[in-house]
């Protein structure tokens, strides 16, 4: 029975959540909240979706225009290198982005009348994304589940998982990691150097087909 | 000093909970989701910031052409008449609209390095508006401070209130209630028959001044 609702992005996390519950998605969204890799990351989405014959939409909502402040944006400062602890990196923070996504997923789920949105947020993220966390996600999971008639929850597998076991899961369900898109920079070519470059070689490390042009 | 954002519609409480937190407010955002009724709010939300000198924003997200399904959208069915209890009102819920209003105010605010989220539901709404009840501002409030770096929060004083008990409130605080709108058609001149213009005129009723052309 298709009663979900996926946040998917096009990369690597999310598509492992794609395929694991490809016969339960009724819908799968993206944002085009005007990062610098949105467009780029689209592509795969795209893809992904029609390889799988799940319904794809993409929702705009320009978080330049409104003013929010996050180097992922495209109105804001260069990406930084390194890893997720890196002080640096909280500049790719973008204020509760999860937070929204989810809400505006889960006036879909329920006008779609779905009883669950899923998101890829994994272990990984909580050092620096705080809308990742175990406590975000129960809370927002039940506020959901409260503000709603369906009821509808938080489906988020991997909260407990680190990158590296993401990949593994994928790899058992045959996903193929080269037709999935993570950069920060937005580039066709992946830059290898930012943080979600940095975690996707490590997380893929020996296997074989995964990479996108790293 | 300024450090709160609050969800403002133009209406008759959240023009209540403007002017009595009118000396914390950093931003009042305006919402336009495609309702039939969202141009003429802002028309009052414009006017009441310029009054206090509160900055305004408002952000444009269509729920109509993003699917959403409710009576209240320009896509929807026409406006039922009565009480908020009746069953048919049901139809004029926007899924989730206060979790998606939160949480991009919650963005913003995060952006603005505001401490708390205003929002002016009250117990009238709970009948039928689940996003509206005590357990899911709760949650949402929870959801809102683990997942921000601010740890950010609702403030939400009416929601144990009638919303008689609000108007008396705003006329303490010397609100003009004859620039507030309500009405769910959207018409110039409220109708006095859909949920919102009766509950307005019982909460009003023999005060001086409070009604816009009903």
């Amino acid at each position: 029975m298709k009663n979900a609702v996926i946040l998917y992005s096009g990369g690597m996390d999310s598509t492992v959540l794609l395929y694991q519950y490809r016969d339960h998605i009724k819908l799968a969204i993206s944002f085009d909240y005007g990062s610098k890799h949105n467009k780029e990351e689209q592509k795969y989405a795209k893809l992904n979706c029609k390889d799988l014959g799940i319904e794809h939409k993409v929702i705009e909502i320009d978080f330049n225009k409104l003013g929010f402040k996050s180097d992922l944006l495209k109105s804001g400062g260069a990406v930084p290198h390194g890893h997720y602890e890196d002080e640096s990196m909280k500049k790719t923070v973008v204020p509760f982005r999860n937070g929204i996504m989810l809400s505006i997923a889960t006036g879909l789920a329920e006008s779609l009348e779905c009883k669950e949105v899923l998101i890829s947020n994994h272990f990984g993220d909580h050092a620096i994304y705080p809308d990742c966390r175990l406590d975000f996600i129960k809370n927002m999971s039940n506020a959901m589940k409260y503000g709603t008639y369906k009821q509808i929850e938080i489906n988020a597998p991997f909260t407990l998982y680190d990158k590296r076991h993401v990949g593994i899961k994928g790899k058992d369900l045959g996903v193929d990691f080269s037709k999935t898109y993570s950069c920060y920079e937005g580039q066709e070519v992946h830059c290898g150097k930012c943080g979600t470059c940095v975690e996707r070689k490590e997380a893929l490390e020996g296997f074989d087909n995964t990479q996108y042009k790293v």
